[in-house]
């Protein structure tokens, strides 16, 4: 933990320290607001585990969210104990004393989480064997990521596994295609939808064959949450970078049909050393911004690129002409918004050059 | 922050709730003693960014470590608070906010910083005007990595700056060559560290041309201290990754004079989905290790590779023989210690499968 705050409430943003993880509110309002005048009928329930976040839970519930998802347990511990009442953990659940936990959270506000195997159905049942509130029961399918979930034309038989305990809620199919977020080309992404889209029907006509009413369909990301939201088969979707936009989503190629969001999230950071040619070197390395989807953009600098990153430092490259002096200042956009949240304890909220509000990343490091 | 802890002290290892950062102590204490073992006369000062834990730089001055580094401010605020009196910060500091903080810093613990810059002791030298306590300066030398550090001829002039402020100390050289840690060829370290002690030996004799006495040389990391230690030039080694040891490090080739050491440092992680053929998914993700130097290794079972990491899953790929069970945990080899402790606010140390103690890692996030 930082033994000081890099800034205090109404500081002007020359005066933040750095590196510092920062949100353009009118960015980020915006962007909230897009994404729900877009939501065209379905269900619109945001991925905290974006920003782990509650004032921007609040946020995005107060604008009309059914509620938010996690990724896991402790995530949405953190997210209940700030007041979040819906929350559906998209992840799998292992272990007794977790699934004694989750059973417990399940008393004290609306919990969904995924299986994709009978053994886990079991072990939810049992867990949750003589607790008063139900917990819902998604059925992850593997629709295409390759990762988790169960084949479509096993649905039926989970679902009846579901129902065949009192307190587990069969709730729907989680149908999240997760590898086709950053596919570039829109073609690519639309036709990775379709895929899903319809392994997600097949999904359905299974539960339905089983004896089961049709059952809600959720998934979808911030690249591609207007095909599944146009599928005629997703009724929710999860989108969650929407909110602060990292470079790599905005590397996508858009298609005509794209809902494009702004880069709400930056870094500040400062030039900390001008010794060598060609390049300056940054206070923001690899335990400031995550660099797993690829380096970070520099802003306002079209001629400048952070070129490798080790713990403290980033290597920026510059032209001769443009090189910013020791000292300097420079926004960078995030690869990856997801990991570099996750290493910060603050949000400095900015508006106009001013510091406006400092919100805490409470369910940061909560990765039980 | 973690809602709960993952386990307390006494519980067996197979209770420990995952993903967690663990340390095999007998491992970490047989690293820590033969670092001194093969310190042969050279001052031993542990980089602390690598652990960012008070206990384990306690136990390296214990054994005999002149004091520690670090390398952000904030960092070393956090180590004096705990405690440690001797903190070189292999680091640039700019902003007249932070070198107050330098300034306040050095009255309470011996505290050193570099710069590579005139304008940079310029600025600490009015930051600590009037300060009772001395603040130690390194000149950094650019001995081959490429990133910060002065030409090895301008050290003279560098030096006679520093010394022109009565409060700042000049106290030696830092001729750390990060880039050569990684070549795997142990004869290309040997080569870059034999060019880095050239650059050094200049830089030496152009500080004693400008009148002072030879100064101390100060570098080195885990991939190269035998070398620099047998330079006849650096007099104290700054090697922090030997007490945990990475992947990346064991990656390296070992050349006959290599002091190698174990893996000390792992990742809990249990197996949450076996729905796919040929893989299974654990719940370590890119939040719970970093992937800066490719994926972790996956201990015990050479057939088994970490294949690919998204936020709160990994997927491991295994022989259909060995597949693992739900539920089943695994150790990981983390690609690169640093930015992988940084996630964690504790460290789990375990001895015989028993958790014998947690250790709070207490300057993670401490980036400022």
């Amino acid at each position: 933990m930082l033994p000081w705050k890099a800034c205090e409430i109404g500081d002007h943003i020359d005066d933040v320290q750095t590196p510092a993880l920062m949100l353009d509110l009118d960015a980020f309002e915006r962007n909230l607001t897009k994404l729900m005048g877009h939501a065209k009928g379905v269900r619109v329930r945001p991925h905290a585990k974006s920003h782990k976040c509650p004032e921007i839970a609040r946020r995005q519930i107060e604008l009309g969210a059914i509620g938010i998802c996690c990724q896991k347990l402790s995530e949405a511990a953190v997210f209940a104990q700030h007041g979040i009442k819906d929350i559906l953990l998209t992840n799998q659940v292992v272990g007794a004393q977790k699934l004694q936990r989750l059973a417990q959270l399940a008393q004290t506000i609306r919990l969904g989480v995924l299986v994709d195997d009978l053994a886990q159905i079991q072990a939810l049942g049992q867990a949750m064997a003589g607790q008063r509130h139900r917990l819902d029961v998604y059925i992850e399918i593997e629709v295409g990521a390759k990762r988790c979930g169960a084949p479509a034309q096993t649905a039926g038989e989970l679902a009846q596994a579901i129902a065949s305990h009192r307190q587990l809620n069969f709730a729907g199919l989680q149908c999240y295609h997760g590898a086709a977020q950053h596919l570039r080309a829109p073609d690519a992404r639309a036709g990775a939808i379709a895929n899903a889209a319809q392994v997600a029907r097949q999904a359905v006509k299974a539960v339905q064959a089983a004896g089961f009413p049709a059952p809600l369909v959720t998934g979808a990301g911030t690249g591609t949450f207007w095909y599944e939201r146009d599928s005629g088969v997703y009724a929710e979707v999860q989108a969650g970078s929407y909110a602060l936009m990292d470079r790599d989503y905005a590397d996508n190629t858009a298609g005509p049909q794209d809902v494009r969001f702004e880069h709400a999230l930056w870094i500040k950071t400062s030039v900390t050393s001008v010794a060598q040619d060609n390049v300056v070197i940054v206070d923001a390395g690899l335990k400031s911004l995550s660099v797993d989807s690829g380096m970070p953009g520099v802003a306002d600098y079209d001629a400048f690129a952070y070129l490798r990153a080790s713990d403290e430092h980033g290597v920026i490259g510059c032209p001769a002409n443009q090189r910013p002096q020791l000292g300097q200042w420079l926004s960078l956009i995030p690869g990856h918004c997801d990991p570099t949240v996750n290493l910060y304890d603050d949000l400095i909220v900015v508006q106009q050059n001013k510091v406006v509000d400092i919100w805490p990343i409470a369910a940061r490091g909560a990765n039980l």
